[in-house]
């Protein structure tokens, strides 16, 4: 990998991993078409035990955003109140009262799903779409996230990156995580990574960040996936990715003067659906306990019309 | 039961039908707590086939809300899109572009949960709490929703009422089923309801106003439970219930000058979870094809922190 | 004026009234470069008798959107309140108790200002700027409304149109007010339109819709500026202009196939600041009850950086 | 004043100044009554040179809301955009495109009015009424700004304390502003302050903060009126008053453990009508330049119904 040369490295990578026609010109699944009736039906045996873990960070103003890309933390405002309730102000008869909130959220504020509509390459979307036609200011008009409501169900295996290569668990800022990394990992758990499943990939930088005040979590330096895990993504046929990082790639990235280059490759490329902000702490403790690293996974997003993310609240069950 | 006397039959209902205390002074989850490990390990073995369901209404505009409760349809908006990124303005370096989103929504406003501090009854809410100390204007502090982020997956079934009892698949608006017409229902469909189970009710009312139009659907007549389920509804022990109406009971209610009647018992008398417009189309339409009326389900409520509800993507796996 | 021709009309119009360049190729201001301090001199002197007036509807969810454009009513909400308060639910000391709030509004949801980026002709902006680098999805880089903060606060003409040329005080839907109503309006009242005013537009629309019901108000049929007085908008060298209707212009418009071409030419050929849903009504019967019909008028829009567009409420004193 | 006591000093400075019943049991006015006609048409004369100022901050992202209280900063999104309208993605007829955009604020999130139901005394709000049924989750039902829409509008003084009083033209932070500070600023401006009058007190907070970066302005230390001024407030009769701080009064308040405790006179006791986070300085400039410190200013409220605050710009005329 030339760090001097990141639009040579990305127009490659995007030719050589690149599934622009694979599941036809129609398509608005991009990998998560891996994760066929078969697969799930394999999956759900995982639950073995019936415990259950949400591997959802809480949706409030005490989140990591900073305003980076003008994305704030949720704002969550009640319409209706119990104090109102109490104080006869709702005028219901019979003793009924109520409550009733809104909030208001980036999509992208935390534990998310991208989606396809997310990131383009060159003007171009997922399949060699015209971006500019694809994603206006009316929403994303034909990959919307709301395509993908039933279907992101299926085996999770979790890559403890964070506890096999690092060090108390967790990864330093900065650090790369290799497809060596990621095989090392597979290996230490005994537990193999193949077409469909959904990789969960913890560098516990999340762990740190609770520990130590969120500093730069929203678009600071962070462990992550290599530029070069790209062929690894690619040639697994996984059906989607999550970290429990901000921005799921190293960061800094790679190359000199690079923005989120795996983005650039994976998503318009690849059409691979990548989650972000997971807290995958509780379920890797468990994992670590019993050994066993793989169970269903539910992650729904929200059939938001048109939207390029959703917020998610993941599933798993052992 | 005396339609003149709503305030006596809901204090009758709430005192014979009361779980407060039932798993301590400090409970959070109410019914939910019957959904425990060993019934979500018997559960997950129903996804036979593999197929999954999206169980969700979509999230925009084109929603139900017509302002009462100032409840509105979500607002979606774009904070970048794939139009800025064609046009180079940017300025990400290599080629990226990026696209980013937000939502404003009343957590009531499609496909929800009802969280344990949505209703009141005289000024009491779930497991006997002062309403007016439990759900202020800075939310519900101690039954918020995000307490239920890991436990609302287990065993669905789905008791197709419309189908069974009503003509071509739909109830009319203001028919209120009782005890006898779930327990038939199940009868038909061959399936038994009990403890920790979710119970979908469909009325086939959602079906109606998909063809015809919105109209009344948010606030207006609808088929739904009649009071006189509440003995059901505890006696059963189920986890949770939802139907694919605004409301979840009859509309208009059976006592005179009432309001949601059985939501002041259920909810704060019993801990009950509540689903409410949910789409159970697609899923009715594939268990009259094959016979089979449970299945896993998944229904995970954002954990929006102090939230008294929340939108959610339900996911049934047969 | 040909009607089947609105492309090449608008062509010519755009042509003849432009005023590109008038004010040097860094214009942010348009005609509001007309309101300079001699003229705001002179008009002060009008607020003889003291008298204020209001002429903005109120900001709440019974305004007339209906969705057109994404367009809602404004949801305000409170963040503290009085009730919280009362029951001691604040933890302030010594008995302070207070009371916050929110408003989530679209900038053209009510009485307001059309900013500078609001309407583009083929692509132009105000002053010949290119429209796609000029108003991204950040908003309008160039000729945001916060440029204008100090600036609308200057002599302002009534025009009652409804009471002069109508009956009973309204025009009905789709009448094209033309040059020749606008002089005898002026004549009937011995008023001047000069450069440097702001002219208000009276067509009664508001107050039949007030007695009525919204009906189409927001996008739909309207009493409004006929196309041809475009040569009048220009040549007066008004600042600015208002009109108690949703649109300005008239509705349905005067060619086939149209939308709002008076708008094409007037905001960004002419640079002209245009108000819509103003509420004229207390100030016009005040004028036709004292037979004068200028006024000290301050419309000061809210400097939000980058907005096309600010609600307002504008102030007349008399 | 007795440091030690802030209850009772706050229950003595109630008693001594409080204007309940003034205007009558259903006022909604406050001190805006002060503000008359006759007043008005003698301010009106005030606009000599016709220059104009705006007095307001710009309302985006980068304000100085940290979140104290969930006040957040203005969220400013488009709708629809040039970049849109350029690509010819709005599929509007003969050229014409448009931008549009939304606002999600909290109405004290900058340069703002405080309305008479923002801060309650044990419960009571303005004119003695019950805080609980006046201030809801609906919002102000009684006092809501929308009512002070026209009264905004008369004679404005600058008292520029931090130029008379302080170090090159600032205060420090909690530097509290007597009784004498005022008149021997009024003094060295050689303008008077009474009845009706608007009062505009520069600390020079604004200025160094824009300076050296927000820092603590939202919430944090500041000059700012002393408790000590609730007489002077009470008798000088003026119609309201703005500062250019975050919260009017001096922080840290003068009292042990007490929470803007001049708030908790003016507003329930007497009704005083309070800006806040006024941006002085442009208008302080000139002032000082032509030794005139009194002028014509309208600062009206957005009308947005039940608000408890609300955005402004203020407009100065000299």
């Amino acid at each position: 990998m030339n760090r001097r040369d990141p639009e040579g490295a990305i127009a490659e990578a995007a030719r050589k991993y690149s599934n622009w026609g694979r599941w036809g010109a129609d398509d608005v699944l991009g990998t998560l078409n891996f994760l066929d009736e078969a697969k799930r039906r394999e999956a759900v045996a995982l639950g073995r035990r019936g415990v259950s873990f949400s591997l959802s960070q809480r949706f409030d103003m005490n989140g990591p955003q900073n305003g980076w890309g003008r994305r704030t933390n949720p704002i969550h405002t009640m319409l209706m109140t119990g104090s109102d309730a109490s104080l006869g102000n709702q005028g219901s008869p019979h003793g009924i009262g109520g409550a009733d909130d809104m909030i208001t959220m980036p999509l992208q504020c935390s534990t998310q799903w991208d989606g396809l509509g997310h990131v383009f390459d060159h003007g171009k979307a997922w399949n060699g779409r015209d971006a500019a036609l694809t994603v206006t200011s009316e929403g994303d008009l034909v990959t919307g996230i709301e395509h993908m409501a039933p279907h992101a169900a299926g085996r999770g295996v979790l890559l403890d990156v964070g506890r096999v290569v690092g060090t108390e668990g967790e990864l330093p800022d900065g650090f790369a995580i290799t497809e060596e990394h990621l095989d090392a990992t597979a290996e230490a758990h005994r537990v193999s990574v193949g077409r469909g499943d959904i990789v969960l990939v913890r560098t516990g930088q999340l762990t740190r960040v609770r520990r130590e005040g969120w500093g730069g979590y929203a678009g600071g330096p962070a462990p992550g996936l290599s530029f070069t895990t790209a062929g690894w993504l690619h040639r697994t046929e996984i059906a989607a990715i999550a970290t429990d990082t901000w921005g799921f790639e190293v960061r800094p990235n790679e190359f000199e003067h690079a923005f989120q280059p795996l983005h650039q490759v994976a998503i318009p490329h690849m059409g691979l659906l990548i989650g972000e902000m997971w807290d995958l702490d509780a379920l890797a403790a468990d994992c670590a306990a019993d050994g066993v690293y793989d169970f269903w996974l539910t992650a729904a997003p929200l059939p938001i019309t048109g939207a390029v993310g959703s917020p998610v609240n993941p599933i798993a069950v052992k």
